[in-house]
Formats: C-alpha cells, sequence, structure tokens
C-alpha cells in the first residue's frame, strides 16, 4: 500500500506549501508602501495601481503597455551636494593631469585640482560648460569595457561627504518601494536620467533591480572598430546622441522606449517635460514629483515655496504651480515619508 | 469524515492538474522547430539554446543576460524585390506632390511617380540618397501619432507583389520559430535593423511578438512641442540620431541595449559587425546568417557561392569566408527549412 498512499502524501505537502506560499505574498502585499505614511501622494500611487491592474476597470492598461519612468538623480537617490557621476569625472581629473601635466594650470582642470585639495571656493569657478568639457575629457576615447570597469571600481570605494556611505546606499527607501510595488503589479520601471546613459547602466541592476536596457540617460556616441587583437570594440566618442534632459527626457523615451508612460516621477524643471507627455496620455496616468523639503533629514531646496536655490535640482515655484494646474502630486519628503534611507530607522 | 477526505481528493486532481500541464508543455517542447530540417544549423540552435540555459553547464547564462538580436529584412520576412519600407515612403510620394504640384517635374519625385505608374526602368533612376531624399520628405514634419497610424493604415491595405499578401504575413515560419524558442527558455528577443525603428516598431509586437521598446533601428530625432491644443506633441525631424546599420548595429546594440547580446542572426554585409560583436563575447555565443538560396520557394540572390547579385541583401563571397573562419552558421534556406511560409504547406 506504501506507493499508492505515498501520493496524497505528497500532495498534502504541495497543498500546505502552496497555502504557506500565498499567505507569505498576501502578507508581503499587505503593507508594500510601508515607508510612506498614510496621505495623498501615497492614496495616488495605490489607486493608480489599483485602477490600471484592475481588469474591466474602465482605465486597466494592459501588461504590455506598463511603463513607469523614473528620473535618477534628486528623485530615486540624493543629488546633494553634487551629482555622484559628476564627482566621478572630478575625480578622474588627477590622473588625466597626471598623464598630461600642461593641464594642471589649464583652467577647468585647474580649478577642479584646487576643489579636491579643499578649496571649497574653487567650486564657482566650475559651470555647466567647464563640466562638459571635464567629462569629455575623462570619458572620450575608453573603450565601453575599460569605461564599466572604472566606474565599478570608483562606485566601490567613493563615499558621500555627508552620511560617509557608498552612494549606492542612499537610494531612497520610499521610492524603492514603489519600484517594487510597481513591478510586482506588472509595471517595467525605467530610469530616465539626465545623468549619463552608460554611467548609470553600471549600477542600476544592483541598486535599483532596473537592467541596463530599462535605463536611458545622456548618451554620447560610440564607435566601432577592432582592437590590437583583432576583436571588435567600441570606443566613448565625444559626440552628443542624446541630451536627456527637460524636452529631451520626452524624446528620450520615444527613441528608446517608444511607449509613452503610464507613471513618472521626478524631482526638478529637468523633469517638466516627461511629467507633461506622461500625463496628457489618456486614461489613468500619474504624474509624481518629489520636494525636498526636509532639511533635517535630508536636505531643503527648490526654490519652491521659499525653499532656498542651489546650483541642482531645480524645483521652482513655476514648477509648484504647474504641479497642481496639471494634477500632478507633489511628494512632500518631511510630511509623506516616515523614513528615508533604509540604514536609518 | 467528508471534510478531512476532502483535502486529499482536491490534492489528487491538483497533481493531476500538474502532471498534465506538465505533459503538455514537454510535448509542445518537444518540437519547438519543426519547419527545420535535421542538420547543423537545427543543431546549432538547439545546442546553443540547452548549453546556455544548463544551471551548473560552463556556458550557462543567467536570465537576466539572455539577449538575442536579429536583423528584419531578409533574415525574419522576405526583402525582395524592395524592403516593404522603402515602398512605403514612395508609395506616399503621389500625396506629398499633391500637397506640393511643383515636385511631380523634380527627380527623384518625378521618377518615383513613373514607377508607381508601371514604368519598371524608373528604378534604375534611383539610387540610395535619392530614398533618403524621399524618406525626409515623405516622413519628417509629422506628428509620432500621425505617422504611427498611417503606417498601420498602409500596413492593413499594402501587398507584396508576389504573393499578393500583405507584407505582416511574410515572415519566414523557422526564424517564428526561434524567436519562440528563444524566448520560451528565458531569452529577450529584439530587432535589429536597417530599416526606421519607429516603421518597425508599429507592427512588431503583432507581427514578431517582439514589444515595440524591443526594436533597435535606424532612427530619426523628434522635436517636443505643444500643438495647438497646448498637448505635447513629438514631430518627426529631418536628423539622423542613429545609422542602424553595418557597424552602427554594434553602436545601436549598446546605445538601446547596453548588453552584449548572446545569439545574433542576420543575412548581410549590413549585419557583419552585429555579428563579430556578438561573437567576440565570451562563452557560448551563436551567431547565424541566412543563405537565400531557394529560388523556387523564395528567391536566390547573394552573390555569394554563384549566386546573382542584387541591390538589397548583400550576402558576398567575403562574408561567407568570415563566417567559416568565425564560427558564424549558415543557414540555407533551400536545405535546412522544410517550410517557408505559415501560409504554404
Amino acid at each position: 500500500m506504501r506507493p499508492t498512499r505515498a501520493i496524497p502524501m505528497r500532495a498534502h505537502l504541495i497543498v500546505l506549501w502552496t497555502l504557506l506560499i500565498l499567505s507569505f505574498s498576501v502578507h508581503a502585499q499587505s503593507n508594500p508602501l510601508s515607508s510612506w505614511n498614510d496621505g495623498s501622494a501615497k492614496n495616488a500611487i495605490v489607486e493608480f495601481v489599483q485602477t490600471t491592474t484592475t481588469e474591466g476597470n474602465a482605465n486597466f492598461v494592459p501588461p504590455e503597455e506598463r511603463i513607469a519612468t523614473f528620473d535618477q538623480d534628486g528623485t530615486l537617490w540624493v543629488e546633494h551636494p553634487m551629482y555622484s557621476q559628476v564627482m566621478y569625472c572630478l575625480e578622474r581629473v588627477p590622473a588625466l593631469v597626471k598623464a598630461k601635466p600642461e593641464l594642471a594650470k589649464t583652467p577647468p582642470f585647474s580649478s577642479v585640482l584646487e576643489l579636491l585639495h579643499g578649496d571649497r571656493a574653487a567650486k564657482k569657478k566650475l559651470n555647466m560648460k567647464d563640466l562638459e568639457v571635464i567629462a569629455v575629457a575623462t570619458l572620450a576615447g575608453m573603450s565601453v569595457e575599460t569605461f564599466n570597469a572604472e566606474v565599478k571600481k570608483w562606485l566601490a570605494e567613493a563615499k558621500d561627504p555627508r552620511w560617509k556611505r557608498p552612494y549606492a546606499e542612499l537610494t531612497y527607501l520610499p521610492m524603492q518601494e514603489v519600484l517594487q510595488y510597481l513591478r510586482d503589479n506588472g509595471y517595467k520601471t525605467y530610469i530616465v536620467t539626465g545623468g549619463e546613459q552608460d554611467f548609470v547602466r553600471v549600477y542600476a541592476e544592483q541598486v535599483y533591480g532596473i537592467p541596463p536596457e530599462q535605463v536611458v540617460g545622456t548618451a554620447g556616441a560610440t564607435k566601432f572598430g577592432y582592437g590590437k587583437d583583432g576583436k571588435p570594440v567600441l570606443t566613448k566618442e565625444p559626440k552628443l546622441v542624446l541630451n536627456d534632459n527637460g524636452p529631451g527626457k520626452a524624446e528620450g523615451i520615444h527613441l528608446m522606449i517608444g511607449r509613452r508612460p503610464h507613471a513618472a516621477f521626478g524631482n526638478s524643471t529637468g523633469d517638466r517635460e516627461m511629467l507633461e507627455y506622461t500625463k496628457a496620455g489618456h486614461g489613468a496616468r500619474l504624474a509624481m514629483i518629489l520636494l525636498h523639503d526636509d532639511a533635517k533629514r535630508e536636505y531643503a531646496y527648490g526654490p519652491a515655496r521659499g525653499l532656498p536655490n542651489t546650483k541642482v535640482g531645480t524645483f521652482t515655484e513655476a514648477l509648484y504651480d504647474e504641479a497642481i494646474k496639471q494634477g500632478w502630486v507633489v511628494i512632500s519628503m518631511k510630511n509623506d515619508w516616515n523614513r528615508i534611507f533604509s540604514f536609518e530607522p
């Protein structure tokens, strides 16, 4: 009799396992946004997901069309006092100067050396054009493989000046929860960043669970050629293919994804067109914008609603007005988030 | 006693269902390449998939890295006597001339009108540069939405001159089987085409099961702006962002996917760099190239191994030699495929 009884026994186990797994997933789903305080921002996310994923609902979105786009700097992780990618480029300057000593006295490289040696005033000497010059000088001519390896190495060593932690740890826990919550509901999550595409792709999978092919960013050209061993090599060129900022974010979404997102998240004027483009689609669309109003736990800058102006992350009064008018949801870091980082309670 | 007995009964059913489902999927998987004759080409595909998806195998590829890229024209569907997209542009010329009558006597538009009126000799008057001029004139300035709607309409009506069927039906059944077989084994399938990205994206999901975000093609810029109703509009610009042909295919893969494919399929010199780039990766890589050597069931052109030369799809002697040297697998349409189209036995 044993063999015939063995089947129901195993079947019992299968049923038990199934129930156990089901109860676990129900539990995991029961509070997917636990770092969010109850309020209009959290509600907007939950309602959007329920509306667009419930079959029969007038605003139901078929799984293949579920696209959500996220700005990175200042939306998914800290952007102050400087974009991590700018830090990466600046910290490559000494090696560049070692190879070409004449650069030591040439601006903007000389200013970078002063800044790296602790002269904070030197930061004021650097404008956007200078940063472009530095980016081109430190990135172009490198093979894609070398670049990836260098960024990986830098990320493993570099630390944010305030929290003294690797940049990868400075992601916002509430936004990580939103990414996961959307994915659990069939959404494909994309990063759409003004930062360099190749740079962000190096760590996006590990840090956000977002694969390289779902990272859209400012992209330079590469050039196909052959190395000394005769093998194909892609080399980074000093030529811009996509300026993924402002209107470029909507254009970049069309180029790289080819579908209009159903949800978009940003934090500055550079995200305006992405939010407008998203919200203008038919049916339920979610546009959210993060206000950095928490000087204690993170930073307060804007200059929306009287927050201090800074060079990075410009959430202006005009953008605030547009958000209200267009039905975008403003996330107050101070009021809507009960936790900010996973390493803090 | 009934309630306690009810569980094993249901459990029995679950076990039976599971076995039934398993046996169905085993059956479905048992001959996924039924349009392929047994031989080195079919073997190469099956061995590649088994090697890269068997855990513990030295060449195992984690699911997230399983990327396969396919050229379209001449690899996934018929490219003779003319790329369908060229046909689309040519057939838009009369409407263009109606709007701007002065074009009726201006080359290359005058030659297109002659060609459309049945003068086959006019085809010889058109070179690649002319086709570019026509493409820009017929595509630029259009909103992305209008373009998509126009292409959809054209595809529903246009027919291939030989088979008198919509272009969407002229896909190769054996390649459709490869796409499905790879996807069933966790591969993300991409189209990497010299054709226009926006054009192919309109039908790729319906025709190949490939979503727009997995179509990489020659791409023009778009410009973000606002329509008369104040809503955001993306307009097609006469400016090239990516020339996705030859070296541009490897560059396009880096730009749009950011990972090196593990498998690539092509049929002409325009696919050479994509195949080289794919094959140069570590571990097991599959590079396959389709030889059109079946004048009866499709076409025979090359000019590899003495096949006649034509303007489209140049599988040259040099490419054949490189294929042999590099370990690419040549697919002979005549010998490796027992069926070509789903509408034929």
